[in-house]
């Protein structure tokens, strides 16, 4: 309890597939970090949640897709995606990592 | 819903007092912006909260007191502050603004 980690390290260097970290998971809430480099969806490929999700880019620049736009983000920008608002991640910068976080409610 | 917003930006010039701002509210989670620079505790004042808190310092530096320990936060770091844990905020850098992310679950 109360012990303190760091959202910034333990970044592996070669990053192959999108890392997803769960830091929260409780029956109301779950708190992840994920890490990007370069990764974007499947073209086809649209997230569906049934949850609300509030999305926070701490590092790095990202593009998301919605039904009706596309939002570019970079670090400190932050947005809610409303349950069964379909999105996918059309773009993260393959210059560095981006780090998401992201929590479910 | 859906419209960006971003964490580092909108910070007063002057900050007399904490800045705290709720960003996400509902049944079940609260998602808030702190703003502090130089702001502290009072001496014998103690948080004492039903619901559990996950802190994220996003920018500056902080020291968080608990009753067994005193944990130093900087860029990135985090913690998880169980439902009534006391803590106090014992120090924030007046040096810049510390921007805090707490998520209450």
């Amino acid at each position: 309890m109360s012990a303190k980690h760091n959202l910034l390290i333990d970044i592996p260097t070669a990053i192959p597939d999108e890392i997803f970290e769960t830091i929260i998971s409780t029956q109301n809430v779950k708190i992840e970090r994920i890490i990007s480099k370069g990764h974007k969806s499947e073209s086809d490929f649209w997230y569906d949640q049934h949850q609300s999700e509030w999305i926070l880019v701490i590092k790095g620049e990202a593009r998301l897709q919605f039904e009706d736009k596309t939002i570019h983000l970079s670090t400190g920008d932050y947005l809610t995606i409303a349950p069964h608002q379909k999105h996918r991640v059309d773009w993260t910068t393959p210059e560095e990592e981006t780090i998401w976080l992201a929590v479910f409610y």
